[in-house]
């Protein structure tokens, strides 16, 4: 009963955090023309189903270091605005169909429209966080500016590179060259920055920032391992997107990395020649084999076994990142994601 | 001789400020990892011949109001950074096969690549004025950065009501549609920001800022009419892109709409399944047939009659803009780009 108590007291602050950063990231959306192919296309994504852990965590840090959820919002619309225009994206670089339930932005009103719109939506993105420089002052709010550089450019570095191994089949990679694509393409904007920023504006430049470093890489590449099983093993209707998307699209997950070094050479083979098809040339009896051989070599348990030691770390990590925060609601509610974010099965 | 003369010192001025552009642009491209799908691929546009018009129209307009080029650089390579990030994704949203003499980024390396280098190109953008921090101080390099978020917005509404005419396959334009749609496309970020910026980095935000505005609407307009000409009537190895291109791709130029409404009941119903056809389904008679109509109703002579009509209009709104800038080399570039834009054949 305590139990359950603490989760739903976790559970609604997370909901609170997540609906005041969407009602501000709406409220940021210009009212005007041209509405049917920009304005009315940029609230898609952000209205769609989603947990809101990347403002929670902002917000969340923000507060347990003593700063206020009003100092902090403009920044974490931004973060949440930016993660929802690099969705977009992503959706038109990995050709996915499905993303929060429903068909991906450019399946429902073509390529060029979609790119346009990821477009305006980085840009937008930045507006809350300029909104927020009376609050801020010039100073700060340019320190965080730079983070959120900091930020993007790891995204596109991250992106580059799952890109680069599907272009060039690449086959013969390992769990080290896995996490440092996911610490680029994940970890910085989902939880490294979003902490980084949380406790910048809550006491300035004076906290050594790069004590979230490795607190988020672990949450981050945990929470990324934890996305990759449910894309191959979920509950479509709770996860959203089309399960075993990522096999279809020859993404290099870790689970395929392992199958990739686990096959004998006849099976590694096939799966090259499997992976250099075109997504289009895939077939269904393809995919179910790799599903065959995933089973065959315990992929699944493999990537399951890696995100509970990642968690486990991020675990030892909040307490080094998070021992100068105060005892109480606001700390825990950190400590809780890292549970939350890893044992979530949507 | 004097002319000769005269041309060939604007040109060199041209040169030079579009070298000291490009040069200070490929120093602020990241040298490190991962360069194959990423940092190798950002310079390949800028380094294909251009006019580097922007620039010039940004240094230029600072050194007519006293202003040093040192103090303006940083803010001209970010405008010329986000301009050829903004080709990137425009080539993607339009299926261009050619840019500037060889086949696009996306043609050459897959469109998610393609779309990924363009969000890494508009980050990297940035850089250039924010390293620019110390020269210009805090307050005018925050300005410089509205106007910049002001450009690249007006730039993605232009986009997406081009995007969606074709979309719609909207056959009812006219001239006021047409120059709508232009001035968010391309003035705001060809003519009017460059202007703009260039004033306000020379003496401040004491000017009046919004003078550059009519003059930048008339003189971006005459360019991309001219850009539009050259795309239907130039000489594909000087244009760089494939000689009726916007045909292909039923892109509403200003002729493209003037052959609409000029054409009979008959014809424009022809004209409007020929539009609505996907891409590659329409054929090289198809496009015959386009250019014969335009031929019969004199869409060339039309798109030309207006370029040289809003080309006048800049050289009138020049006289007021640049009022109170001294008489000398660098308010004569300014007057001279006005005609070039226009008269150029590439």
């Amino acid at each position: 009963m305590q139990q359950a108590t603490a989760t739903e007291a976790f559970e609604a602050r997370l909901r609170s955090y997540h609906e005041m950063t969407r009602r501000a990231l709406l409220r940021s959306v210009p009212v005007r023309e041209p509405r049917r192919y920009l304005y009315d296309l940029v609230p898609s994504y952000p209205t769609r189903p989603g947990k809101g852990l990347r403002p929670a965590l902002c917000i969340g840090t923000c507060r347990a270091f003593g700063g206020s959820v009003e100092n902090v919002l403009g920044s974490a619309v931004t973060i949440e605005f930016f993660h929802n225009a690099f969705l977009v994206h992503d959706d038109v670089e990995d050709g996915s169909e499905y993303r929060r339930g429903r068909p991906t932005l450019h399946a429902e009103h073509g390529l060029g429209i979609a790119v346009n719109v990821g477009d305006a939506m980085n840009v937008l993105s930045i507006r809350p966080l300029m909104e927020n420089l009376a609050v801020l002052g010039p100073a700060m709010t340019w320190h965080v500016f730079e983070e959120i550089q900091h930020m993007v450019l790891q995204s596109v570095e991250g992106q580059a590179m799952e890109l680069g191994w599907v272009r060039d089949n690449s086959c013969r990679l390992d769990d080290d060259d896995y996490l440092r694509m996911t610490l680029k393409k994940t970890c910085w904007y989902t939880c490294i920055h979003p902490c980084r920023i949380g406790a910048l504006v809550a006491d300035g430049s004076n906290r050594d920032l790069d004590r979230f470093n490795r607190f988020g890489f672990f949450m981050g590449a945990a929470f990324q391992i934890q996305d990759d099983l449910l894309n191959l093993v979920g509950d479509r209707r709770r996860y959203g997107k089309e399960i075993g998307g990522d096999v279809w699209e020859g993404k290099r997950t870790l689970m395929l990395i392992h199958v990739l070094n686990s096959a004998s050479d006849e099976e590694h083979a096939r799966l090259r020649r499997f992976l250099e098809k075109p997504r289009a040339n895939r077939s269904a009896t393809d995919i179910r084999w790799v599903y065959r051989l995933m089973s065959k070599y315990g992929s699944v348990d493999y990537g399951r076994e890696r995100a509970r030691e990642l968690a486990e770390g991020a675990q030892a990590e909040f307490e080094i990142a998070y021992a100068d925060a105060p005892l109480g609601d606001d700390r825990a509610f950190i400590e809780q994601i890292v549970f939350y974010m890893v044992q979530r099965d949507v």
